[in-house]
C-alpha cells in the first residue's frame, strides 16, 4: 500500500517501558519494548510511512520529543506511562503542536487503580486505544494512517 | 483473509446514534448509521467472520442484546452512547458474559464536557477506542478480531 | 388569537406521571395526567397551534419522541420526571434537535430532596418552568409560543 | 380582566441589572431594564394589579424590599442577578415573610458557568421561571397571578 | 398457616437477573431465576398467600409494575438489580403506591464495588435484606408476611 | 426442628439499646431489649440452638465479644447501633474470627440521617438485615440459622 | 455591681433580625428585637457598663460598626445573622480590630440547613453562644464582662 | 435565688479533661477539673440546684451517664471533648433522653484544627457555649437553669 | 513621558482597606490607604494620566463604581478584599464593562488562609498582581498603562 | 549497652492485637502478642531500659496509659490499631503529654484499605514505623531509644 | 538609574516555553523566548542589574536552578509553566532558599483550564503576577528589584 | 556481624535533599547529605553489606536507579522527597522490580502540610520509616537488612 504520509511518526514511549517484557507480565505481556517498536516499524513499513522512535523515564524528554515531532514529524503515537495521569506539560506540548496525538496503552487504564482512570492528556490528544496489550501500538498507528489519509 | 472467527461479533449502538449523520455533525460526522454498519459489514466480509447490527434508545435493549451475543456470539463492540456514563445494567451485562466487549466512541469523550470523562463500562471492557470519528468501529472491529485470533 | 406556529409542540411526560393525582398529592396536586393535558390542549386551540401529548415510563420512549418531535413538531415542553436527574440519554436528544425544548416540573425540584436539584437536561434547553403546580405546563407552552413567535 | 389582586406586586431587579441593553447583550439581550419594567407594568394593567419596580446593587436593599413587600405587597417577582447564587439573607428574608416569591432569570443559568447552576433563594421560594430573556419577567407574573387567583 | 395477605404480593427482579444461575456463580450462585421464583411461590404457598413474579431488563417496566402492585397487590419484594443503584425512578415509583417495598440483594452489595454501596431506593422502602443468596428472596418474603400482619 | 447448630449464636446490641422500648418509640418501637431477647430465645429454642445475649454501651466490649464468638459460638448477629458507623475495630474483629456475622438494625438506616447510610462494618458481614424493626433480630438468626444449615 | 468596663460594649444584628418576633416565629421566638435590646440594655445597666445597639441589613455596616466599635467600644457581641455563613469581610473586619468578638445566635445554627452549619467568622471571634433563643444575647454579654473583667 | 430545679444537672467531661490544668495550658487554661467542677457547685449552690460531676475517657460511660441523667437529673451541661466529632453514639444518647443537653467547650473549637470544626452532637443539642475558658461550664449551667426556669 | 490614556483609571478599594496602616500591619504594611492612593496619584501624573479613588465596605458600592468606570474610565486596577473571594455581583460587573480590570491584592493570597486562595473575579479580569505590599497598587497601574498604551 | 534512659518505654497495644497469631496470620504474621512483647523486653534489656506492656480493646484504656506514661514513664511505642483511624482521643490524649510517642503498625497501612491511609494521630507523634511485621515494634523502640539518647 | 542589587537576578522558564511565539499565538502572543528575555535584559540594563536566564523542560533542571540562584543570586522570577500547577520539588526549592522568587504568567491562568487555576507554588513565592503577557516578566523583575531595593 | 546480603542497598535520596544541612535546618537538621550517606555507609560495613548512594533532583533517574537496583541490588532504601507525594513513575518502578524498597523521610510527613500527608508510592513499598530526622535512613536499612535476613 502507498501512503501519502511523507514524513515519520513518532511511537513514544514513557516511563519504565524499558521494562516491558520484564515488568508484571501478567499486566504488561512478554514482549520487549523492542519486540513492539520492531512491530510497529513493519506495520509502518507495510504501510509506506516511516516511524521513529523513542523511550525516556524523563517527562521532560516526552516534552522535546513532541515539539520535535511538531516540526519533523506528521503525528506521534504516544504510551506516555505514569505520566499520562499527571502530566500538565504533556498537555501543553501536545497542544503546542499542530500535529495529531494518539494515546496508547497496552493495559486498559479504565480497569486499574483509580489513579489511573483519569488521563491529563487525553483531552488533548485526536483519540484513545487501550486495553489491546502490545497491540494496542500498531491499532493507534493504523488510526493515525487512516486518520492522516482522510484529512489530507 | 481467512478468519477463525466462527460465531459473528455483535455491533451494538445506543441512544441518539439512529440520529447519526443529522445531529452534530462537526462532532460526530455526516455518515449515517446504516453507512457506519454498511463499512463494518465489509470488514467484517474482507476478514471472514459476520456481524450482526442493532440499535436501540432502550438500556435494557443493551442489555438483552449482550445477553444473546454471549451465547450465540463471539465478542460485541458497543458504542453505548449516554448510557456508557450511568449504566450499572451494562457494566453487569459485560460481567455477566464470557466474550470480550470493546468500547467504541466517536467522538473523544474525554475532550467534550466532563460528565463524559468517566465511563461506567470501561472496567468491564477489554479495552477502548475512541475519538477516531465513525472509523472508530472498524478499529474496534479490528481489535476484537487481532485479540480473538491471539487467543484461540 | 392566531399563530404562527404551523407543526405542532409535543407536550412530553415521563415516569410515574401517569400517577398524577394518586401520587402524593401534597406534592403534585390532584388532577390527572389527563386533566393536565386537557388544559394544554385547550391553551393550545385558544392560542392557534396544536399539541401532541405523550407520557412513558421508559427514557427510551422519550429519547425517540424527541427525535420525532425534530422532524415534525416545533418544539417540546417536557416534564422528564425522575430522569431530568440522571439522563445524558434525553440531554443528548436535545442537543441533537433543532428545536426547542423547556423543562416542565410540577413541584419546585429545588425546594426537594438533594437529589432533585440538579437537572441532568437542564443545559441543553431553552428554559425551565418549576414549582407552579400543573400550571407549569401552560405556561411552559406560553413561554414557547412566545419563543417561536419572537423568533420567526 | 378583573383581577381580586388588591396589593401591588413587587419586582425586584438585583446587581449589574441597571446595565440591561448595554451589558452582554448576546446574553441579556437589547431591552433596558425600564423598559422590561414597562412590559411589567402593561401585563399588570391589563390583568388588573399594580406592580412596584426596584433595582439595586445593594443586597441589603434587596432584603429590605423583600420585607417591605411581606407588609405592603400581595408577591415578589424577583431577579436576585448574582446575589442568586451566593445570598442567604434573601434566603432569609423570602422565609420570614408570608407572600409568594417567583425567581426570575432572563437566561438559563443552568446553561452557563457552573457557579450559576445552584440558587441560593430557589428553595423559598414558589418557583422558578428562566431562560426566557426578559420575557421571563411577564410569566413569572403571570404565574404568580395565576397562583394568588387560585389560591384566594 | 392461614394468612390474612388477600392480595398478591410482587416479586420483581431486575436487569441481568434473567441471567441467574449463568452469571458469575461464585457471586449470585447456581440456582436459576426460575428455581428462586419457584422456591417463593412455595413459600408463599406454605403461608397461605400468592406472588406474582416479573423480570425485566428495563427500568420501565420495573416502574409500570410498582404501579400496578399499588393497585392490584399487597407488597413488592424487589431485587432491582443494578436500577438499584441509580434510579429515581424507582424511587418515585415507590413513593408513589401505598403498600410496602423491601429491597432484596443476593449478594451483600455492601463488600463490593463502591457504587454498589448505595442504593437509591433504600430510603422509599420499608427495609433491606442482603447478603444470603438466593435466600434472599424468601426471607424478604417473610418479613413481609410478618410486616402485613402485624399491620393489619 | 432439629437444629445441626452445636455451639451457641451470639445476639449482641450496641449502645443505646439498652434505651430500647423508652428511647423515641416512634423510632425504635415499644419492646424492651429483654422483649426482644426473649423473642430471640424462643425462635433459637424453635430451632434447636441456643443464644448468648449481651448489650453494652463500650465499643470495646463488643470487640471482646466477637473475640469470645469466634472461640465458642457458630455465628454471631450484631445490632452495633451507633457504631455501625464508624467503627474500624468491629470492622477488624468480624475479620478476625471465622464465624459469618449479620449485621441487623431495627429501623431502616438508609432512611434517616445522613451519617447513617454508610455501615463500616457492612463489608465484614455475611449480610444485612434492617428495617423491620424488633423482627429484624430474628430474621436475622433466620438467615444465619438457614446460612449454617446449607454450609456444613 | 460595679465594672470596670469603661467603654461601651456593642451589640450588633445582622440581616433580617429588624424582622425579630414576626418572622417564624417557632424558630426566632416572639420578643421584638426592641425588646432584645431591652434586656440587653438591663443587664449592661445592672452591671455596670453601657451598650450601643445597631441593626442593618447591609453587611458593609455591620464592617463599619464592628471598626467603630474597635476604636471607641470594648468589646462587641453580634449575631450576624446570614452574614454569619459567607461574609470574610466581617471575618476581617474582627481581625483588623484589638477587641473581643463573641458570636451570638437565638437559634442552634448546628441543628437547622447544613449551609447553617458553618460560621465563617467564628474562627476570629472569641467564643459562640448559641441557641438559647433571644436568651443568647444576654449571656453573650455576660461572657464578654466576665471576659474584660478577667483580661483587665 | 430559689431555685425550681428540683432535680440535679449532670456536668460531664470527657475524654483527656481529667489533664486539665496540666494539658496544653495555653489552650485549655490553668485551673484543674476539680477547680472547675468547684466553680460549678458554687454557682449551683447559689442558684438553689445541685449538680452531679463526672469524667472519663470512656465513650460507653459517657453514654451511660446520659441515660442516668434522663431518669435521674433535669439537664446535662457537658463537654465531650475528643468525641463531640465522631460520636453518633453520644448524639443517639441525647436523643435518647427527654432532658436538655448544653454542649460545653473551654476552647473555640471553630478556631482551631479543621477536624475539631463539626460537633457531631451539636444537632442533638439545645445550644452550644464555647470559647470561654472554664468559664464556659458556668455559662452552660446558667443558659440550662434560665431554659428550665423558662419552660417550667 | 506623555501617555495616550485621555480618561481616568479608577482604583477602588473595597471592604477593611479604610483600616489600612491600623490593621494587621505585619500582614497588610504600615501606610494608610491615602498614603497609598497618594502614591499611585504620583505614580499617574509621571506617566500622565489621572486617577480618581474610591474605598466601600459595600459590595455594592463596588458595583456601581465599576459601572461608573465603565462609562468614563479607561481602566480599572481594584483590591476588592474580601469580596475578591465571594462576590458574584463584581464578576459580573467586570464582565459587563467594556475595559479592563486588574486585581491587586497587598498580600500573597495564595500563600493565607484556604479561603483566600480562590479569586471569584480573577477571571473577569485582565491579569493579578498580589504580594507585593502596597506597592501592588502601583504596580497594577503600570500593567494598565502599559497594556492600554499596546492596545491603541 | 548502658542507657540513659532511666524511665520505662510503655507499649501499647489497641483493640484486636490481643487475636495477633489467630487473626489474618497472612497479613499479621504467625506471632502472638505475647511473643512479640517477650522480643521488645529482650530488645530493651539488651539495650539498658525498661519497658511496660498493655493492650486493650477499649479507646479509653488507650488514653489512660498514654496518661499514666506522662506521668511515669520516657516515651511510648504505640500500635493504637483501629483507633489510629478515627481517634481524636488519642491525638488529645499524645498532644497531652510531653513525651515522645512513636506509632507502630504491624502491616503497611498505606498498601491496605482506603480508610487504613489516614492516621488520625500521626501528627501528634514523633514519627511512624509500619509494615515490618512485628519487627515494627522492636524498630520503634530503637528509634525512641535513639532518640531519647539524642535529646538528652 | 543605579541600583544597589549586587547579584543577578534568575529568570527561569518551564516547560513548552521555548515554543513561545510558535505555541497558541492567540493565547502567549507572537514573541519568541529569546524576544523576551531580551526586554529583560534590556529592563535590568536600565536598572542597574544583571539577569541570568535558563529555560528546560525538565522539573529537575528548575529546581537545580533555584538551588544555584539560591547561593549566586539575588532572586528569581520564574515561569514555572506546567509545573506551577503539580510539582511539589519547586515549591521545596523555593522554600529552600534564602532569596525571593516571584511567580510569573504570560496568560491570566485563573481564566483558563480549571486546572491552571491552583498554583502549587504560589504559597512558597513573594508574589504573583500574571496576565500581561510577555510584560508579566518584566513586571516582575521590576516587582523584584523595588523589593530587593526596599529590603536592603 | 556477618551479613547474607550479597548485592548491594541502594540509598536514594531525591530532589532538595542535595541541600541538606542548608534547607530549612529546623525541618530536616543539620547534617548533609554526605554526612548522612556516610553513616548509613558505617551501618552496613558494620552488618556485612554494601551500599551505593544516589542522589538527583530528576524523577527520571530516580526511575532509572529503581530499575538498576532491581537488577543489581538487593533492596532500595528511598527518600523520594518531594516526589513521594505525586509519582505515578516511581509506584510504577517499584511494581515492576522485585526487590523490597523502603520509604524513607527524615521529617514526619504526616504532621507537615496536607499534601505531604499522602504518599503516592508508600502502597508499592514494604514499608515506612518517618520522622526520626536522619536516624530514618539508618532505620530503614536495619529494617530490610532484617528484612531480608528474615526471608532468605
Amino acid at each position: 500500500m502507498a501512503s501519502g504520509i511523507t514524513k515519520p511518526i513518532y511511537v513514544l514511549s514513557g516511563p519504565n517501558l524499558n521494562l516491558l517484557g520484564q515488568r508484571q507480565p501478567g499486566v504488561y505481556g512478554a514482549k520487549s519494548l523492542a519486540d513492539v517498536e520492531g512491530e510497529c516499524r513493519s506495520f509502518a513499513a507495510q504501510n509506506g510511512f516511516e516511524i521513529i522512535c523513542h523511550q525516556s523515564n524523563h517527562e521532560g524528554d516526552l516534552v522535546s520529543w513532541i515539539h520535535e515531532a511538531g516540526n519533523e514529524g506528521s503525528a506521534v503515537a504516544m504510551n506516555a506511562g505514569a505520566y499520562t495521569h499527571t502530566s500538565v506539560a504533556l498537555y501543553d506540548a501536545i497542544k503546542g503542536v499542530d500535529i495529531p496525538v494518539v494515546e496508547v496503552h497496552i493495559s486498559n487504564i479504565h480497569a486499574r487503580e483509580a489513579f489511573r482512570h483519569h488521563s491529563m492528556i487525553a483531552s488533548a490528544c485526536l483519540g484513545q486505544v487501550c486495553g489491546f496489550g502490545t497491540n494496542s501500538y500498531t491499532l493507534a498507528l493504523r488510526a493515525l494512517a487512516d486518520h492522516l489519509d482522510s484529512t489530507t
